[in-house]
């Protein structure tokens, strides 16, 4: 019997949500935007969007599977969520399990795009691999020996926060020269920045005023020919590179893939990255660890991968 | 009934032996310089020992494990070895197997000192461990999901060869800042060439010969004071506590164990590795990994971690 998950993506912008049958096919979807809520408002606003997806789903509901930042899938609460309109931990998963009497799992928002990826992606037939979300900031995931590495503390996955550049650029975490503040869609455009004082190279992009500057602005001009913009592109295709380089020489993956709104950037950008990652390589590696771009697409990665982490726990098909 | 194993450990300098029963505990040990043989005379001297040591067996032997570096324990050939007496490829493993008539296992140096850690030292409660080995080189080991990271290709494990420094200093291997030119007993040695040069600290390093500034020395002065030795040591520690940063950020270990001549350096040296890798982990994370001297000590860990693994196929205890 057909059965249905139902998968949640919560997100600094929208809160996205699709059922998903056992195949990976999305039957329906539905979006709200996570802004301009109450803490309270936007638990109404998320239960009533997942009532009205119900209304047609065409097969039981097995489960919800929510991926979030910032939560933590032991207890079941989102607690560190900057972008999010909860201003105190908020025990999403029991709140949703029973508003809407339903089986409901929690899990980190790039732990989700792994699973997803293992499930119905790219790395079906892998059993070690590496997901990097790139968003507004840098997410991660290690699928190492068949298992998601949780970590001793349940803490793993902070790929963003490695330091990238000694003495760098200054994180929100408060520490200088993070990976996400050059890897990421706030690093492009803080790279855009500071390459237009460096650099007396011309771009369109200097006509714009900032709050226009934004990655998908930048990943456009690159694509158009702009020299800035593929310099900045570039950029951060060498700082990834150099980053994964040393976790592929640790634990020798059978592939990276990347997601995350950015990852739109298409092939070209794999591509960067595989070339200066490889530059970083002893010779016997490479070549032999491919970065793609994530099979799910980077507007359905996220609830896919929620999805997924209900049909983990069931006998395999 | 008690049984035995046979652990070796071919090092660059000299090759080690030990009967070792199920509970960790050495019987009887031997060595001999692995340097000064041919090929076939190294073989030879090798099943020489291995007999030797085995007539004075008070249990039968359920097999021998041999830990070493370059080699592949899929075919069991030792191949990379630049220190060894092999010129070119050579199946240990069958080898011994075969003059010996006994079970043989070949495991990567490194890797049999994490499995020594797991089956009898500090690692024997944890899922999730790194092990460092500080010798000539920089050895490590992955111990994730309650398994040896192997990775996709068999070649997991090269943090020696992460670059610490972008364009720093040339390594054997061709490139430029390797994490195991700084970190390592040949990468304190040549910190202190450095610092000579860099510093006007007194120190009485200078007035030895190069061939006389081994680590052994640099570690006894800077345990008697020496300035310039307690310099170069620091920056080891430094370096390789950025380093583990970056991969606790990612995997979150339970914790970290160093291993190897240079560990004996002692918890001063451990201590300060874990202070500067404190320094670049967020929050959330310090204080939580503890970094250890391995518990099997520098001497035993490479012939207990080459026993280990013959026991580890073993119904367990």
């Amino acid at each position: 019997m057909s059965i249905l998950a139902l998968g949640v993506d919560i997100g600094g912008t929208s809160t996205k949500l699709s059922l998903v049958d056992r195949t990976g096919a999305i039957l329906k979807r539905a979006a709200f935007p996570t802004q301009g809520h109450t803490a309270t408002g936007y638990q109404d606003a998320l239960v009533d969007a997942v009532e009205q997806l119900l209304q047609s789903a065409p097969y039981p509901l097995e489960g919800i599977g929510v991926g979030a930042p910032g939560c933590d899938p032991v207890t079941g609460y989102i607690s560190y969520a900057v972008n999010l309109p909860f201003s105190a931990p908020f025990p999403i998963r029991d709140f949703l399990s029973e508003r809407l009497c339903a089986h409901t799992v929690l899990v980190k928002d790039s732990t989700a795009a792994a699973l997803g990826e293992k499930m119905w992606g790219g790395a079906r037939q892998m059993e070690n691999f590496v997901l990097v979300s790139l968003g507004t900031g840098l997410g991660s995931a290690f699928y190492i020996n068949d298992k998601i590495v949780a970590g001793g503390h349940g803490l793993a996955s902070e790929m963003g926060h490695t330091i990238a550049v000694p003495n760098g650029r200054k994180c929100f975490c408060g520490r200088n020269g993070c990976l996400e503040t050059y890897a990421s869609a706030t690093g492009l455009r803080r790279t855009c920045q500071e390459l237009m004082g460096q650099e007396i190279l011309p771009s369109a992009l200097r006509e714009l005023p900032q709050s226009a500057l934004t990655a998908r602005v930048i990943v456009q001009a690159a694509g158009a020919g702009d020299p800035l913009a593929q310099m900045a592109l570039e950029n951060l295709a060498r700082c990834l590179g150099h980053a994964l380089a040393s976790v592929v020489l640790q634990l020798d993956p059978e592939g990276i893939f990347l997601s995350g709104g950015l990852s739109n950037a298409g092939p070209m950008l794999a591509e960067r990255v595989a070339y200066h990652m490889d530059e970083q390589l002893l010779p016997a590696f490479r070549s032999k660890v491919p970065v793609e771009v994530s099979w799910l697409g980077a507007d359905n990665a996220g609830t896919l991968g929620a999805a997924a982490q209900v049909y983990l726990g069931l006998p395999v098909l």
